[in-house]
């Protein structure tokens, strides 16, 4: 029989794979569950949707990862329920896997405030398939818009609306800027990439929220430079396959807008609100769950909630954001705390987030960065945001992958990952729409290659 | 009014693209229709199922290939008809493109000889979702197998069939040998993935046909270093989720094996049996298209058929073999041979294939390669191999990333892109499968990680 004792962690993000990995040498069996095969850096998950990276470059195989540390083992399973009482998880495959101390770092997806009929019009930016998603969607658009007439459609297949000015949404406008204005400058040969609409709309009223005024100012000022219009104060009234209605100042508006991503809210999974359930936690409203100084349920001690899916209160009773930074610092606390309680007995000191700062970049060579005290914008902060992101890529081969990758672009503003490739859950098919178009059936199309630019 | 001729090329793999290149300088206007928006280096098409390479590594955007060469343009479009009378072309939307000279360089579709039923059990390597496709039946067969215990469904879990022992079955059974016997080592704690069947069949009396036998023979015993068991000789009666029914010296055998890879043959795609029809041409029992010593159509001198669509006779009667040189090659041909018709009026003489011999790798360091009548095997092989392979992929930045992947693959065994994403065309569900493996509902699976190796 097994006498160690067994650390079950749910969920391969950053949290997760911060307590495995921070459980190497402990006394402990360790097993790390996860619906998928690899490790995903979500923060450069922008990059894949705006086709500068391919998926391999930014996820990393969990067996691979964990795959020489003797004490851990990767269960590829769907945690479907957490059972406190028996100190049991359930998989969706029927089988019960017992622990002694669980690590709960399922992380987050996307949530449209009660309209879900509004996700298949405007993916989210959570996984790989939707990244690619998106990406099909953005370079689509210009696909079809070249091959249409019509002034009114053809503006329509060129206006992309970002609903959400966060990090992801402001990073995904800047990308979407980019591309309309550089990359594709000299793609097409009827229209002008450049006179994209690219529209980046918040309820907030400024981009960046939990920035400094006067960064949000500087990032708003790097978007519009890359023709990206800003609308803040705008609430969102409906989104359908033709565009966005917006209210702003209580007037209703509508946007035609054959492009729409959702950079919006989250909220917690399914497994956050069985959860949530069985061990009568507590939860705020996007049913994130609220835990102890210590980062454990209340009445669980051997329960550990971290990363996304906790809310936990900082010194002065704000709840922590949900960034890379909190789950990692989370998964490595909730490991060193499960270590001193097997080998002394005692309780832990608190958990105590050190703030290392935010960022956020917009385009190639601007950011915003906020950390200890000092406030960077400009290429100074694309500095430091490239430089901190490829130090947290898992696997060094990715890193120096990702860096070629940037240094291509910025010398040719190419972007090595453009395909089209998968499929849509829109109904959209590139032949119907063009046949759509058209006014008279099979009029030619024999524009001369060298007449147009 | 557009009075230079309109050259109009289908197809943007090795054959079109090189054509589309050919006329850079000519004084015609280029249009090149493509389904996708980018060239996709098919050689290393089996590295994306292997888990080596990520999509965007070896696919090119033909808009960024051909940005900058004003005579030319893209469209993103699908050619369903040619009409050799009217000279013009017919797209799935509707649009009827005219031209002057036609480049019909539309490639093959594998082929299961009459039983496309098979074709869901067995997918095959033509496009980047077939690639992906693969990659997932074969990493999730792994997971399945880790995941149950009755030994007899393991094996066929743990049972990889590849038909067709071509250069792509030679290479996909090779590089499934590497991920059993090296990726893979540390990775599991329940299943030894180096005890797997990886079976590479065929119908000829051995593998690698179109190479000399001695190389063959290599060819065969490097394989079998990898654990790959080669069957010659052998029939498929069927295929089906369970395995593959076989047929060798007259008696019929049953293979468990739940993932199957056709590497079968090839025939011309829907448009090739168009043209045919449309232009009265003969064509071969799997669709090819015989064209002229010229590379045309008999009747219809501007329409040029290169590649894998066309058959051309070498000099001893013998039709040239469907790979990426005789498609390139015919391409820069058919371009000459149209400047050379424009401006001097002449017949170009006809097309002669310059063979520069053939190479098919198996696995990280050996290979076997025949060209201009030296053969070579292991890992001299290989070098030639992968310098060839990196010299011809489209774009600078892609061949340094496929260089740096091949790199660290050569030092460390692992892969860089081993993730699962997507869905397959088949009705697997991962949790059903482990679901129905099991024999009491809701067994405990508490194996330690440290026990099991």
């Amino acid at each position: 029989m097994n006498a160690r004792p067994h650390v079950v962690i749910i969920g391969g993000g950053f949290g997760g794979l911060s307590a495995a990995q921070a459980l190497k040498r402990a006394p402990v069996d360790v097993t790390l569950i996860d619906r998928r095969n690899f490790h995903l850096f979500q923060p450069l998950l922008y990059q894949i949707a705006t086709g500068s990276l391919s998926p391999g470059e930014i996820s990393a195989p969990l067996r691979g990862v964990l795959g020489k540390q003797k004490n851990a083992r990767v269960l590829l399973g769907d945690v479907v329920d957490v059972n406190p009482e028996t100190n049991s998880v359930l998989l969706a495959d029927g089988a019960i896997i017992q622990y002694d101390y669980l690590i709960v770092a399922a992380g987050a997806q996307s949530s449209y405030y009660g309209h879900e009929e509004w996700r298949q019009w405007a993916p989210s930016l959570k996984s790989i398939e939707e990244a690619t998603e998106i990406r099909h969607k953005i370079l689509y658009a210009f696909e079809v818009a070249e091959r249409i007439s019509d002034p009114v459609a053809r503006a329509s297949w060129l206006t992309f609306v970002i609903v959400g000015a966060g990090a992801t949404g402001v990073e995904l406008a800047g990308a979407i800027g980019e591309i309309a204005r550089q990359t594709l400058r000299n793609d097409f040969r009827s229209i002008h990439p450049e006179e994209a609409q690219i529209i980046l709309m918040d309820g907030s009223p400024r981009v960046l929220m939990p920035f400094p005024e006067e960064l949000s100012r500087k990032a708003t000022k790097s978007l519009e430079r890359l023709g990206v219009q800003v609308r803040t104060g705008v609430m969102v009234k409906g989104i359908d396959r033709q565009g966005v209605t917006i209210a702003q100042d209580s007037t209703e508006l509508r946007l035609d807008a054959r492009t729409v991503i959702w950079a919006g809210g989250v909220a917690a999974p399914p497994l956050g609100r069985a959860l949530a359930k069985s061990a009568a936690a507590e939860t705020d409203k996007s049913g994130r769950i609220k835990v102890g100084p210590d980062l454990t349920l209340p009445r669980f001690p051997n329960i550990y909630v971290i990363g996304d899916l906790s809310i936990c209160l900082d010194g002065s009773g704000k709840p922590l954001p949900g960034v890379a930074q909190v789950a990692m610092q989370g998964g490595a606390y909730a490991a060193k705390s499960i270590l001193r309680r097997i080998e002394t007995g005692e309780e832990p000191p608190p958990f105590k987030y050190f703030d290392k700062g935010s960022l956020a970049v917009i385009g190639r060579a601007a950011a915003v960065a906020n950390a200890f005290g000092v406030k960077l914008s400009g290429l100074p902060a694309w500095f430091v945001w490239a430089f901190i992101h490829l130090m947290y890529i898992v696997e060094f081969r990715n890193r120096v992958l990702v860096f070629i990758q940037w240094a291509f672009q910025s010398l040719t503003f190419n972007r090595g990952a453009r395909l089209i490739t998968g499929t849509t859950t829109t109904d959209f098919n590139f032949n119907k729409e063009i046949a759509a178009q058209r006014t008279q059936p099979g009029a030619e199309i024999t524009q001369p290659a060298g007449a147009a630019h």
